[in-house]
């Protein structure tokens, strides 16, 4: 690929993530990150809640790999709530208006579901099917809590 | 909280959850997590690109930070990509038809991002902003190449 084309797609990339820039973040642009980061995050947390339960038989190797994947983007979700986002011009949102008018216990929680999902990638490293379980609803807990509060039914 | 109220909650959480177990996916669900993953991974890729073109100041550990989160998730492209999700019921897909007919290259693609974004990770661990600069480029020809052929405009 020549410099120049490479340039032009760059800057393609660049201006249209920009979009995403966390100094200036539009709202509907918030919304559509944060819903995109709750999907991929319940994508991952499906194979490990299915082993839990039984549903699924116990692999190691994958509840590791699901696991890595939610810790390494589970300090993402509070910049997914910049102010003025608690209203999408085109995107319809579930996150409560009270989350801006309880923005330390939202930070908190956010930082609660970081710290066990953190721990729970560690905790299966050492392949203990009955830490792994344990540990897990310790991070279920964290996004109910969550939540509970401050999702609204859509 | 007690015993019942968890069981209850991680069902709640594993039945919501388990429209997303990889052997038994529904296009809609398919085509909801890739885009989601799409939007996380722009989300990540726009303050790099910012930094690359000299629109935001270089910060080394920003730049590693969104560098790993894109790694980490980097490998979970291909799962998006269920046969049959060309077409979902109510979402739309960029995703051309073509991805099933040429799914080994469409696979080495996917792998081809992987690769670059895991050595970006890397590399954004030495704090070097030209080495960053350069690898970022390459992630960037990566998505290009995949997006060229197998992404519509929508």
């Amino acid at each position: 690929m020549n410099k120049t084309r490479l340039c032009v797609m760059i800057s393609a990339l660049v201006l249209s993530t920009l979009a995403f820039a966390q100094d200036s973040v539009k709202p509907d642009d918030a919304i559509e990150y944060r819903q995109g980061l709750m999907t991929v995050i319940g994508w991952n947390f499906g194979p490990l809640g299915a082993m839990v339960k039984g549903k699924r038989s116990f692999d190691a190797t994958e509840f590791a790999r699901h696991a890595e994947r939610i810790a390494a983007i589970s300090d993402s979700v509070i910049e997914g709530f910049p102010k003025g986002s608690d209203k999408g011009s085109s995107e319809r949102t579930a996150a409560k208006a009270d989350i801006w008018n309880h923005w330390d216990d939202f930070q908190a929680k956010a930082n609660d579901f970081h710290t066990q999902a953190r721990l729970l990638a560690d905790i299966a490293k050492a392949n203990d099917e009955a830490k792994n379980k344990e540990q897990f609803k310790k991070v279920a807990e964290t996004c109910k809590a969550c939540h509970d509060k401050y999702k609204q039914k859509m």
